[in-house]
């Protein structure tokens, strides 16, 4: 089959030929349909710091994506030839005490699907089939890769009550713009998002932004104020991971307030916990991944009934082939989300 | 000045010419812009058996209500003359333990405007500043008196997680309207409404409601359980207060579910606690009022954000002096809410 | 091996010679140490309502129970022989929304060891391994059995805040008396018991309860009050399942106050929603089973240090073989917690 | 009357002839039996950085305390004279939108008791009616000022649940060593306590740690994990401010832990969010302060039923002409707390 393989730690990533996988008696073979980039998939496309230190070729890269069941292991019950399904990317052991608590998306054993082993940017995949979701047919082909990253988002969003709250994003990257669509669906009061990149502000305007702030050129902390009759908001996401960001977001809220951590810095962060955390009150989550499998049923229910759509969100969609002009545009941030197709 | 006046316990009020009355030091007068009529307006009007327990008249009934504070007690810091205001109507000891607790709305010396004391079905009326909302220019004059029915459905709707959940509303008088509204608003997944009276049901349709049920001719169980795969509903709200309602609220859970009592049962109710509580791990919420202040400023944030329309909820217009014609259509269910103007 | 056969519907148990059971691939083999009797079992011993329409004779009864791994089976990885282990007794089918979501206590394929598949009053049982809870040392053989009713009570117990608050446990047979530990355990400000059998109040008071009532000779909502300077307690627990028990728990409640339906009514019961519930503000828990897993680790981790000694709570021991000297003490309410030995 | 003032930013106080205070409507005058002292004072006693950036002399210091109404204002209700009070030293506008959503405690007009008006280390100090806390003749006369910052621990111990989990404290002084006493008498499986000082290490053994922990000659994490199987502490409190010790506290936590940030840092903070917050998806709470009122409520409550005692926590008592050698100890860290008799 063919399959975009991350042979060594050169920049890039091959198209070639290699073996169509077998599933295990515990897995099923998934036929992909499409999937979509993750900024992860950059990283591991760059040959970066991190990536560097995470994967170990050859690796088929892809984790976000959609597809058929085409073959089941001897022992698989839970999914049929046919079902049509998106996929959680971390494959967890079921059996340490994190898996038995309900937080198998914290279990320290966990393998995630296009870096720890072997993932979607290929015509087939071999899956656990407790990691597939199977869709109905209400929900669109394209929907299904982004069903990841959407429960990245509403899990984000989960986390403390959004409804008639005002919040503020800080990162309108895709994941940001995910979320963005979340929060508005939950009925926040007010989106405010912060973003440096024009055509990602655009976007975000687009996809219904109540306020857009380019933080170079403008205050963020007065404008969030002003917006909020000076009392900050009651809720702020860090998407990006910067330094500046992280501290805005942090400073923006009003007593009491909640703040979720969600891009992943690079290096250390220095924090004002006195006046900052402790004086006002403030809960801060960290947040990875998503709940297994609550978060999904959430998904597939928001997916079903249409309360949540994700077609302006769809930039851009190339054939496997055309990896480098996708990595491309995804790297000067010109994209919502990018579809790969493994037919084209 | 005019008011609408319960002056003994028989059926209906009487338009009069009554004084005018004066703030006390930590009170406003507030000229009434309209009211609109509650369930609990209807009950004193018919002089039930409830409140013939309840009320002591010669009393100015009415309760939810907008308008222009006129004029300030001594101590009064809060309003200044000219603010547009609505009312929380529960007025409150503020130094009971459960008022230190930031319970106010459980406060066991508590008032209710046009119940205990002098209402709002008037010209004028005084008020304790504490209890005084005021409203952005944002807000129309109409939706004011609305907001303290929004707040009843406002706290509901956030006693536990509605967004992408599916939500059942057993009885769409008024108030399960307005909380309709709100769950839509809130991101729930699909909104089902049961209700008898085809006027409502074809309101709670245009008001967006996904599934809209009416029990007498069909199942109300096996149509929840059909819309959830089975499974049955996240999260159920009685509106209603009636025997079969709310045991039907309670077995269209699906396990693990919520319920949220707020509609008042006239007696006793008989309830399986085994099979339908216990067994299936079900959460229980009785609700009353608002969070004194907190719902407020989510009830404000909502409507002045605009994510909220109450429009297409507002069916009739009428003067005081047409108080039985705007009894007579409510006591028929052929309304939403009905708006009061004492100038008229 | 010897067990303890439920034949047919007759009263009683018969201690018989059976064929020892084999482990599937996923199950272990566990010589039993002790097992403990829960009302369960005395309602199967009685052959009751209930008993008649759930159990499929010829059963070996019983599930409270530790003992020691002698074989596993083929792809048992998570424990080994010579494990010392108690029993989560709900098997449960890990593939169901509900199981995948956390909840697996609520699994509606839920199959109980001694109920609907072959239990622990016999020498030896084989147990599917994820339901096998490896205990240290520290903690002591004859505990084991009670960890499981303890995981109820720890589950009821973690439901709400009840850490410096004054509640109410109405019921004092063994799992309000189990409860009442962990009550205790967790710095509850006052503990007060209500119960009719004097055997059981004197070692509620014996485990430390602040207060007991016997309340068919005093005013239990009296003397509730009385204790809490006339608000009512913060939470009340229902173990007894009786209509009496349960209203006087709901009514014993201050507003704002929590409730917790463990002890199962044989009937439906009819209660006061408006006054008790919702002009109060309250919120009601049905409680069953423990959360698997996380229940079980609290249960451990309390053990193993020595915050709750079970030690008082076990009255009786009784080998298999006097079975019936062992219920007939049950049934007559004059024992704490009865182990049951099959070696003796 | 006598009276220690802060006259100028010279280190120390003097003890004068001041006078007496006049209570103002709302205000009672309180003779004051006991105060304790708080690190806050001993920073205005040296007139370090933060106590020249914030007081005003000439001001009477000292907060934490206990006495008897002996006048009240015209329109005080809620007290009467002979009532035995604590005080909450936190004085607040309820009227900002913080007051009116229950979080008094984050209300940004805040003045604080001997910080922003003069305070306790007086014969006599007049105090709003709101603040004062009648105890009953249970309590000893001596815990009535430590009520204060007990309130303290148990807020920052009920804002996740202790209860059965394994607890740490970095930081063992007065406040720390209150919050080991909360955590003892709510159930905590097990509480380690870290410290460098030999004298609080040793009050923190006898007051009943489980463990304690010399960062300086051992490893605090390795210990950390060693006594919890390997996988950390559910939940940490930094009661130290230091860089050490919250980076200690944040990397000992297991997946799905919960911190609480309590000691103030001096400085900003840098934390690793990317290994130690997000990929753990840890919950971080900044704790201030007590809740207004509810957790006075619970600390009455477990004094007056005894489950905790404060006995062997005060270790010296001085009169109020002998604060030299009071704050002497005190900066040695040779203390637990300090009570000071205004009579003496």
């Amino acid at each position: 089959m063919k399959a975009l393989v991350k042979r060594n730690f050169e920049p890039g990533v091959s198209l070639m030929e290699v073996e169509k996988p077998t599933p295990s008696k515990n897995e099923a073979l998934i036929k992909v349909s499409y999937s979509s980039i993750c900024g992860t998939d950059l990283h591991i496309y760059k040959s970066d710091v991190w990536a560097r230190s995470r994967i170990k070729p050859p690796l088929i890269t892809g984790h976000e994506m959609g597809g058929i069941v085409v073959e089941t292991g001897s022992e698989v019950t839970q999914v049929k030839v046919g079902d049509r399904v998106a996929v959680e990317t971390h494959i967890v052991d079921w059996s340490c005490t994190l898996c038995r608590q309900g937080k198998a998306h914290l279990c320290s054993s966990t393998r995630i699907l296009g870096i720890d082993c072997n993932g979607s940017f290929a015509e087939f995949v071999s899956i656990p089939e407790t990691n597939l979701i199977v869709n109905s047919p209400i929900v669109p082909d394209e929907f299904l890769p982004l069903e990841e990253p959407l429960g990245n988002a509403v899990h984000a969003a989960s986390i403390t009550q959004v409804s008639g709250k005002n919040v503020l994003i800080v990162g309108g990257g895709p994941l940001g713009l995910l979320l963005l669509l979340v929060l508005k669906g939950y009925g926040a009061s007010q989106v405010i998002v912060s973003e440096l990149n024009d055509y990602r502000l655009t976007l975000a305007k687009n996809l219904g932004a109540d306020l857009v702030i380019k933080p170079d050129e403008l205050n963020l902390l007065n404008i969030a104020k002003e917006a909020t009759r000076g009392e900050g908001v009651d809720v702020s996401f860090d998407m990006s991971g910067h330094p500046l960001g992280i501290n805005d977001a942090l400073k923006a809220l009003k007593p009491g307030g909640h703040m979720v951590f969600f891009g992943l810095p690079t290096s250390d962060i220095s924090l004002n916990i006195t006046d900052d955390i402790i004086f006002k009150g403030i809960t801060l989550h960290g947040v990875i991944g998503r709940q297994m499998f609550t978060t999904w049923y959430e998904v597939l229910s928001l997916l079903e009934n249409k309360k949540i759509d994700l077609s302006p969100l769809i930039t851009h969609r190339f054939p496997l082939s055309e990896i480098d002009k996708a990595m491309e545009v995804m790297s000067q941030g010109r994209s919502g989300k990018i579809i790969l197709n493994p037919e084209l």
